[in-house]
């Protein structure tokens, strides 16, 4: 049964009104880890007829009684649940509509373009930065022969929401403090309403409301042979500081005074805005890739959103920030390369924004301990993260990354420093953004020495691939990659195939980064380094299972599918070097199209009993976002090794994030993939690595 | 077992760090309506031992699981809460303290007179307004032969927290955003740590924390044979605006820039505060009080100063709030009336204050309905409340008083003119601030022509009892007293016995105000609406029975032991009307000493099962606060009634208290005199009406 919850949620304010999880709660959730815990009352009346809901909310006990000293009952409510059967769900790009009958409720969450906050003028920002997003509530009552009665309203356990009447007198509407509030047009038909119980209120101030009341909201009239829809705005408002570490407020509070200017301009705002979510719908309708694809693309697209944050921090700077879903760890590198794709679509400078705040603050050089045990100068790399919960970290250090360990929460020193270079190139090539590119030159450099030095600090000993461990990982750690707690097939860092095959697309895209920049010599010494890795790679082939190992070490024999992850790079960039491939990378595409052919079986990269894709074949830990990586360079690359049951798993895809397993969360992307339940990683950003699907036909053909 | 909360609580943050109950969670509270839901990490470890622990926590699951996706075993904890018989607790006035062994932990919450904030300095404001509070934490290892380790820790399960050093070097300590934190000065034998699990930490940055770990908190060592405590600093701090309906921030956000400046404050004035505290405790311990006297004031003090919320509202206005500790009704009158004995020693301007914001702004004038049904002009009262979880209503609305009800939610229009009267009268008196009378002389003259005609509009009819319900009403509703939720012996404002005796106390106050304005002829009419009142009241004296009957209407029959209440006022102010009373009143007195006589009695007044008093015969439900009240001035007035039954109730309120039915809420006002355990009022400030048994040897004697 389709089952899940969906964060509908503005740009850039880390927040999401969460709804959509059959018999749970949701609601306004401010910089939250998942959903909230307010029932959403949706729904209408016929004349005559109970209260049919949308099925938002659990029971609850009635407030009243810690009032009234007495334990009451609360009332049998007049009001029945509508099952998913009862009604039909529908989620696109920006928007999300449930059709019962003929009633019909709608979130509107547009998205569009956004510029250089510098580049804006005050309507502009106003326009693209108002944290508040939009609903609508209508009924067709062309055939009816009496009134309907429609409801919005939610139940605010710990706190009472307030009148906005009282701070605005042209608002209709309530807010919780000054947090987050909703609003309609006042207006024939329209009733604000509050109180312990939405559907029977027994108390009633002279203005009609109840301010102890917790529950509040709006009933609806719909006059028999009318057809009406009501629109909604659903705002969220943090002032002043809410970061530490760097002391940084919401950018949006440059344009909006509090919430009530953010309501305002919502309501005013609401057509066109609808008309916009309307635009990114008709574009993925318009797509051709199949219902399922779409799904997951709109449902990721959605939780990304919730975990976005724009900030003006030390009172000058913009800064942007993703959380890491409920982890809210702060622009996680590996998720950042993995979001880029994404980002660079619609909001490039947010990736250039990141790149540099990592290379001003979040940067580090270290020690390599070689192996055998010497140490030797090492050099650039990058942390983790910049921080967790609104706190960004000292410089040089996340909050992730630990001393003396060999799993989780070890460094990522080799990982993130590819991730500088790939995401800087991708950047700079795909805007066109030279200058920048020019401005870094010298990081990039530094990163080129970096990751030499990783192979071998002795360039007469070196093989193309990363085999040092960074000294910040203590005596005894060793380093990890973003796979930290699939299994060691993906995690440890140190002659990892994934990260091989990442470190040698990072060559080539500093080769190219290096023509850009007018320096053929040194674009030619990159070029050797990418041939090198690719033969060295290469060369751990197995010949008789036609498979490479995950890792070049103790007899590994585990098979992985980010072994392409890298190609990722190239293919989007559309690279030379992997159109033309040298001979070296030639053998390396082969093996690696029967590596891809060997792995995606049943029982091996397939699981046995669902058919979902399995990043390795030595875990049921699989990552959603990083098959959907997969899935655009399988397609992209080595299409021919796609099965019916390899292209049939996207329907598996779908069905974990639409039930309850994952859907409780929202997006997630730690599953199990032999139950399809969501083990980590959820209310997840990372999985607009779907968007990629959408450049599929646009830039190389498949 | 005595197992209750405390809240531990600075003055005028409306915060509380709550702890004491025997396996519960509490911590740091921004304005909540209850605890807050930190595990609380206190206790020690003998080498070679495991650690022992106050009980102040709940087993949880590591969060571990959610980064590394594997379902953990959290490890075996070598770790023991320890039980009551453990350890010995002491609750003071002004600290709270468990002993163990050689082990010591204490909060010190410091109080002391505060002035006008308008005529304060700012190193004054600073020392008088810091939202911290103090903690000492220590051992006599004097006897040991090996070091022994302390702890002091909470986890914050929805956010981790923040190391200090990392905005303010000088601060060792974490905190939960800008929100609230702890710290003590670093130094030798001083360990700050963070983890999933504070006792079990396999996850370490280069600095030794983990900033992913939703434990932290410090690890102390004590040498053998040294004596060490360690101090405390827990700090709160809430920036911007705070309320809404009037605008409003903490007026100590004028002296402290953020929550590290808090902190530091803390922490460099630990040695004086930790004085002032013992200053208090020392002046309770030397009151003469009976152990469980002394319980009761210590355990309301601590729950009213959690309440309390000083302001800034509009940029300009010193606003003080009283919050309705569960409820978070703002300045509830009918509290305020009962708090202000408390007040008028502490700080007697807040008392100004929040009578100067009734006239202006929540005040009304209304109409009448007269028995029979007809409608007359009415006069001026004043609202219930003045909004509720920090919104101000608009002007002339409270967010409790509706329309159209009979008993708890309709307006209490009758008791807030009587509270405001007596409120005003008992501030100038007390404070000798006749200017402020005498600029109030309107308002006290439209309140004694407000009482009259809700007495009845035409002179000639008056009998000196409140009969008319106010139109606010409605048609169909009728007024209520402050105790709403009793039942209907107490309930009914119109013909109530115990409104009847306030207002007949208002009037002895205004006589005696207006001869402080020279007003003799308006005090001897006043007077005589006393002697009105008395009379009247006496005339409902049931001779048959040596009662009255609680309500004067429908052949009531309840006894009330706030028959007498209203005389607190005219015992707390001495005044000579009480001392030599008129004939009517000495009948009147006479009438009440039989009437209390015949009540304190168990089944009647006193619980026949616990033998703790009730404030009805004919409701269990009776509230703490109002006993003591009653007690005031019992002792004060009929002394002579106090049969060994009535006095040894005070063991029975205390163990109400002091055990979980009450103390899993910290102070509890509204009790099943049956169980002990609180229905209602949790949280709760009204209970500092306690305070008056300490003036009761000093003001008239006993």
């Amino acid at each position: 049964m389709e089952s899940y919850h969906t964060q509908h949620s503005p740009f850039g304010a880390f927040a999401s009104f969460t709804i959509g999880l059959v018999g749970a709660p949701g609601g306004f959730g401010q910089s939250l880890s998942g959903p909230a815990d307010q029932n959403v009352y949706v729904g209408f009346r016929r004349s005559g007829e109970g209260w049919r809901l949308l099925p938002f909310f659990t029971p609850r006990a009635s407030q009243e009684s810690a009032f009234s000293g007495e334990e009451k009952d609360s009332g049998v409510d007049d009001l029945a649940a509508l099952m998913p059967t009862q009604y039909r769900r529908e989620l696109r790009l920006a928007s999300d509509t449930w059709r019962a009958e003929e009633f019909e409720f709608a979130l509107h969450t547009p998205f569009t373009n956004v510029p250089d906050p510098g580049t804006l003028d005050g309507t502009q920002a106003r326009r693209l930065l108002a944290p508040v997003i939009y609903g609508s509530i209508g009924f067709d009552n062309s055939l009816g022969e009496a009134s309907v009665e429609l409801v919005f309203g939610i139940n605010t356990p710990s706190r009472q929401l307030r009148p906005l009447c009282d701070t605005e007198p042209q608002l209709n509407g309530f807010a919780h403090g000054g947090d987050f509030g909703f609003a309609t047009p006042a207006g024939k038909g329209v009733q604000a309403v509050q109180g312990f119980n939405l559907f029977d209120r027994k108390q009633m101030d002279p203005r009609g409301l109840f301010l102890l009341g917790n529950e509040s909201g709006f009933v609806f009239t719909v006059p028999p042979g009318e057809v009406v829809s009501f629109p909604l705005a659903l705002g969220f408002y943090q002032a002043g500081l809410v970061t530490t570490g760097m002391a940084g407020s919401y950018l949006y509070t440059r344009y909006f005074e509090r919430l009530e200017d953010v309501l305002l301009h919502g309501l005013s705002y609401y057509r066109d805005a609808v008309a916009e979510a309307g635009r990114r719908d008709a574009e993925l309708l318009e797509s051709g890739l199949s219902a399922e694809q779409q799904f997951l693309i709109a449902q990721a697209t959605h939780s990304y959103h919730g975990s976005t944050e724009l900030l003006c921090c030390d009172e000058k700077n913009v800064v942007w920030v993703v959380n890491e879903g409920e982890y809210r760890m702060m622009n996680t590198f590996d998720l950042t390369v993995d979001q880029i794709f994404f980002e660079l679509e619609w909001h490039p400078w947010t990736v250039r924004n990141v790149l540099d705040l990592f290379a001003r603050r979040y940067c580090y050089r270290d020690d390599l301990r070689l192996p055998g045990g010497k140490t030797a100068e090492g050099g650039l790399s990058f942390t983790h993260d910049m921080g967790v919960v609104n706190h960004f970290t000292p410089p040089g250090l996340s909050s992730y990354e630990c001393v003396g360990l060999e799993g989780c929460f070890s460094h990522m020193t080799m990982e993130q420093l590819v991730n500088w270079v790939l995401c800087a190139v991708t950047y700079s090539r795909r805007t066109g953004d030279r200058a920048w590119l020019a401005a870094n030159q010298d990081t990039l450099a530094q990163c080129a020495e970096s990751l030499r030095r990783r192979d071998n600090p002795d360039p007469a000993l070196r093989d193309g691939l990363l085999k040092c461990d960074s000294t910040r990982c203590g005596a005894h750690g060793a380093e990890i990659t973003t796979y930290d707690s699939l299994d060691v097939s993906l995690g440890q860092a140190r002659n990892n195939l994934y990260l091989s095959v990442k470190a040698l697309a990072a060559w080539q895209l500093i080769a190219a980064a290096l023509d850009d920049l007018g320096d053929p010599a040194g674009a030619a010494a990159a070029r050797a380094d990418a041939d090198r890795a690719a033969g060295s790679i290469s060369s751990k082939f197995e010949k008789e299972t036609g498979c490479f190992p995950a890792v070049f070490e103790a007899g590994n024999r585990a098979r992985i599918l980010p072994a392409v992850e890298g190609f990722a790079f190239p293919l989007y960039l559309d690279l030379d070097d992997l159109r033309h491939p040298s001979p070296a990378l030639k053998t390396l595409l082969a093996q690696c199209r029967a590596h891809l052919a060997a792995s995606l079986r049943p029982g091996v990269c397939l699981d046995s009993v669902t058919g979902g894709w399995k990043l390795s074949s030595s875990s049921t830990n699989t990552w959603f976002s990083k098959i959907a990586l997969a899935q655009y360079v399988i397609r992209g690359l080595f299409a021919d090794v796609l099965t019916p049951a390899a292209v049939a798993a996207d329907k598996v895809h779908a069905s974990w994030e639409n039930t309850p397993g994952c859907g409780a969360m929202a997006m997630c992307d730690q599953i199990d993939s032999d139950t399809g339940i969501a083990r980590g990683s959820k209310y997840y950003p990372r999985c607009v690595t779907t968007w990629l699907w959408l450049l599929e036909g646009t830039r190389r053909g498949t």
